[in-house]
């Protein structure tokens, strides 16, 4: 499924041969050198003071995609060296079977960051477990603390949730101007959505969330310089809702059938990557776009986390 | 400074002879209904279980304006039946003074609302005493823990800010419709604009923030069915930014020198109400519009409070 970073981009200077201006924004490339970036703090912390950054990830139940997600973030912890902690628990365990190695990974000094695997079986208060993981190892940052710290002027955030970092890192890594700039955010979600018009809204955007009850989307989304579109929704935001020149962070990765894939499906954005390269400036590929940013934030959350409960400069 | 409602909305209907339909939102009466409904409430509540709300306000200094409120808040408690508890300490408290109050009204079971009044004198941490009011008690609803609930789609708010409840409940009581509406709040502030805006998408509006990086404001604003304006500059928006019909609501409280008037300044809002009324459908006054609001919505939180703290429904 995932096509190298090269060969991504060589489509599409073929495809838009007579558009060739537009950016592919690219998100497998950006995050290898974030996770670069991480290893060599790492390595210097170690040296320095001997701690190593510790992410423990708590998964329950056999759903496979979640399984693979661990397995990945896993495989992304060894590559910066982050220890990992994982515990797989069976379906049927209690909520207080999750809640006391929550718990436990709260008091433990090895650890510095604390994930669980969502969903939750549905026997299971997902609020209640996400609650008992301390503000300080939150490195999902979805407490709603951290949700509100990240809303409120002048306060500092403790984490930003994993994705809507990402979307933010890649607009700097390429010099994407945020300040003063119309922002359209589709989605409202509090993993992403939300997130990510607080984070705008913080650099100094003007924002308008566009969500389902919303009667106009195009016509308000043709108005951003900046789109960030979070919906799950296939090819939703078509080329006639993009302002020439916009910038597009694309989060979704949504199947959609192909039986030329030997998968019989492929994965596309909310956005119709194909029109939308005639228009926007820049725009994030699915996959190879958002995607590999979520870890490569996740890993950078956690060494955050280290740092400062170790004062680490 | 206070004109009766009456006599405001005849002002309104004299200058706009030719546009009569503009609907004046009047908070002093709306604000008097909520205060009779608190009343009753709270004899329901005295009645089957004996309990009064309790309000505790905590100010330190000399501050005139600050004492004021103050009064207003004690004297708005009486009419509705919530016993207030009030600290006067001088300007050279210490923090810890400050803390200790808060730490006893935080165990004192008379107690349902904690209130420090603001602003605190320089040489104290306003965040770290706002902090340790217990999110219980935190009536003024400033918390980040609040404000992140406010901004979760599937999390109950635990108190609204006063300010902003007191805009969607006079949107509420005039039977604005706010979903699918396009709604702009000017201004981010953390008591008002950003919560506004959060109570607003709450409600399903598309909403779109407005500061002072805004590039276009007029032409943003122009667009909104609701209009949420909280930046403090008096007469800044025009009519030209209203778009025919819209609903607005003036938070701004701005003295402007006036000559005519005994005190040599009067009272406007954020809005030019004069080309306002030409123009839009309905619109709070300054004074007697949102002004009156804030203290019944600190009346409403506190017995919010002690109807949860002893579950009374």
């Amino acid at each position: 499924m995932a096509r190298s970073a090269s060969s991504s981009s060589s489509v599409i200077t073929a495809a838009m041969a007579s558009e060739a201006s537009v950016k592919v924004i690219d998100g497998k490339k950006v995050a290898k050198d974030i996770r670069d970036e991480i290893n060599a703090e790492i390595s210097r912390m170690k040296d320095s003071i001997g701690v190593v950054p510790g992410l423990a990830v708590i998964l329950v139940g056999e759903r496979k995609d979640s399984a693979t997600y661990v397995r990945n973030k896993k495989k992304a912890c060894e590559t910066v060296g982050i220890k990992s902690y994982e515990v797989c628990l069976p379906e049927n365990s209690t909520e207080e079977e999750v809640l006391k190695y929550i718990s436990d990974f709260n008091d433990d000094p090895m650890v510095h960051g604390i994930l669980v695997q969502l969903p939750l079986p549905s026997h299971m208060d997902e609020q209640n477990i996400l609650n008992a993981v301390c503000i300080e190892k939150d490195v999902d940052g979805f407490h709603p603390l951290n949700i509100g710290r990240l809303a409120m002027r002048g306060r500092e955030t403790s984490f930003v949730p994993c994705t809507p970092k990402g979307c933010i890192e890649l607009l700097h890594r390429y010099n994407v101007e945020i300040k003063g700039k119309r922002a359209v955010v589709i989605g409202r979600s509090n993993i992403v959505g939300t997130p990510a018009a607080l984070l705008l809204q913080r650099e100094d955007a003007t924002v308008s969330i566009v969500h389902s009850r919303t009667r106009n989307p195009e016509e308000i989304t043709r108005q951003a310089d900046i789109i960030i579109s979070a919906v799950g929704q296939p090819n939703m935001v078509r080329g006639s809702w993009i302002k020439p020149g916009a910038v597009i962070i694309d989060v979704g990765i949504n199947p959609v059938e192909d039986a030329t894939n030997p998968r019989g499906y492929r994965l596309v954005g909310d956005v119709c990557y194909e029109e939308a390269c005639k228009v926007a400036s820049a725009i994030t590929p699915v996959p190879g776009g958002v995607g590999p940013m979520t870890i490569a934030m996740l890993l950078s959350n956690t060494l955050l986390s280290a740092k400062r409960i170790h004062n680490f400069k």
